[in-house]
């Protein structure tokens, strides 16, 4: 990179079902917060970002980052705003946007933030939708929507490294009780790993609760160079690395199912970059759409060997108070998950560990990941964040 | 920015109504196209941006720069793929990520591209999608189309400046007339103003022939370090400067519907960027959706007085030939609007007319302008580029 770049404010919205407020709303709302946090007015912005997977889908509405920069005041000011998308990676995406044209001295000030309005619509549109996220033609034509495609990759960890059910339960279990801290998360009460296991196949062995639910919400950070970031506030966050890959969009042409290559491959260059190894994470907020994702992460970021996720999670190493706490906002599971904030609100989430004001709080975290991933692993953007007292 | 940057290969598909081809056949032909012109592989590629406005309506896929990606044999080197869109300044976004990825350092050998496949669609269904450029809640429910807006800005120039309808359907006659020489265009066939004239009224005073055609297309340039430029290529083309604004998404909530606030805007900071003014442009690809647009470019790009451009068109001085030829590619009503394609189609033909191998070329043209709107101006790319010769 040309030019570090650091955190300097976060923000969100409560994420899940906002009946009353609409998809601009939720922006402004949580834009604002972020600017707040950040004590940067308006008229400092150089330019934002916008993660959304499917606004057109959801409510009819493309060029939305214009849209939100329209509300949120900066449109008359000409702030570049940006739409950018990759499914449930988009919120990913917007970030690593934001601090690469901040690398790139175009801008000083930039706005990330991610956004989706997704209760609009009755459950089998949202449904169809979502599958947008695979390979409509070579997947979604064929009956496989994006449960069902994760189902593929959990009944195959299963059969290869004897992943259990009651493991997968575990990742609901913690992350339900992560979020019981957390006032912007969508479920702040604890469930048992019977309770994950009554409710009725989603696609099997993947259940309800292995799920993350639909959401409504927003999220948004504010990047600087990190020169200048302690001008903006006492407790900046340093960006040691945003890496992005991509795979096959198909699962059914993947190297292997069991693994999210983008993941690793995104994660390698990241550690690469920041001069870190797994073992250097104190914490990671990854991607868990379904339980199964988290176990993936778990291997593919390298905090377990390959087929070892599963006990890993079950043995409380992921829990907070564990050897790398995962999660510990909640994740998708039980913070909620709006599409296109998701990956915006990691980074909003592993801002507030490294500061330490957290509602779950990891004990003496210096140095985070954050991994967010586009439907079935078509897309990976991972981060490594520090509070710079490792720089 | 941190590092200049240069187009070293483009490529395009013929724009029409491609029946016979997919969306992704249709990027795979432009991307290899751009490829084989910058004599770059593959495997030398690290990062690949897609312009696209609403593949989520028009062919119900999301997630779709993984997916050309994937298509293209880049996504199992897992090169970054990011769809960028802001209505059909889309491919104006692509392009200038592209252009901040590779300033930024992150990147050394990057593709833009943008590619829409429209015509799956009836037409009912196609102007739906395309409303979703405007504000859907304040303007497409209250009846008001993009057409319909363009048309009140069409309106009020006449009453204000005395526009003529003959001057709006020059801009329709030279654009054919230019596009004649252009084998990727979607119209090759001169027409006259009495033809325009008598076509059937869109929305009052716009007719049939003021409008782009719907069209399937894709388009692509290769972007490098500009130091390593002539490495690739013998006849690189500068990028002197890439700036986008914003403005509100409604037209009634502009300062002025007889401008677009968001090209001037941007041109500004593009000049000032690349220590020009508008006199120094040889020639310029403008945002022509509705022939009323081209007016307006002409304007607020700076080469003629506001409220004198249709004048200035009218005479010639906007034709091959004239004092700034607009639209020497024959724009969007000639060449097609595969709207998230046009942006990176802008800078393919002026690099070649640049390079001097353009269908219908310009005199010693060195110093170029393109510039790409979203919707009705809630979005504006202006990018500067030069052969060289006056860096």
């Amino acid at each position: 990179m040309q030019r570090n770049v650091a955190v300097v404010g976060v923000g969100q919205t409560a994420f899940g079902e906002h009946w009353e407020r609409s998809f601009r709303d939720l922006f402004v709302t949580a834009g604002v917060r972020a600017l707040e946090d950040a004590g940067v007015g308006g008229d400092e912005i150089d330019a934002m970002y916008g993660g959304n997977m499917s606004a057109g889908q959801f409510i009819r509405q493309e060029h939305v980052a214009a849209l939100i920069a329209d509300y949120a005041g900066l449109a008359t000011e000409g702030v570049p705003a940006t739409r950018v998308e990759a499914a449930d990676a988009s919120g990913g995406l917007a970030f690593r946007q934001a601090v690469l044209d901040v690398a790139s001295g175009a801008s000083d000030v930039v706005v990330a933030s991610g956004v989706e309005k997704m209760t609009d619509l009755g459950s089998d549109e949202t449904n169809d939708a979502l599958a947008g996220s695979a390979d409509r033609e070579w997947e979604v034509f064929g009956g496989g929507n994006v449960a069902a495609l994760y189902a593929l990759m959990a009944r195959a960890h299963m059969n290869r490294y004897g992943t259990t059910r009651r493991e997968l339960s575990q990742v609901a279990v913690k992350n339900h009780r992560h979020a019981s801290g957390n006032e912007y998360a969508q479920y702040t009460n604890e469930v048992s790993a019977e309770v994950v296991e009554s409710t009725p196949y989603v696609a099997e062995p993947l259940r309800a609760f292995d799920c993350s639910p639909a959401s409504d919400g927003a999220a948004a950070v504010v990047v600087v160079p990190a020169e200048d970031a302690t001008a903006y506030v006492d407790d900046p966050v340093y960006v040691e690395a945003t890496e992005q890959a991509s795979d096959s969009l198909t699962v059914h042409d993947r190297r292997d199912i069991t693994a999210l290559d983008a993941t690793s491959e995104a994660a390698e260059r990241a550690y690469a970059e920041a001069n870190f190894s797994p073992g250097d994470i104190d914490f990671a907020e990854v991607h868990d759409s379904y339980t199964i994702g988290e176990v993936l992460a778990v291997e593919d970021l390298g905090f377990a060997e390959k087929g070892e996720g599963g006990g890993f999670i079950d043995e409380g190493r992921a829990s907070v108070g564990g050897e790398t706490p995962v999660n510990p906002s909640g994740g998708l599971k039980a913070c909620g998950h709006p599409l296109g904030a998701t990956g915006v609100r990691q980074v909003v989430d592993a801002t507030r560990q490294l500061r330490g004001d957290a509602g779950t709080q990891v004990e003496d975290g210096s140095v985070a990941v954050t991994q967010n991933v586009g439907g079935t692993g078509g897309t990976a953007v991972v981060n490594v964040l520090s509070d710079g007292g490792s720089v």
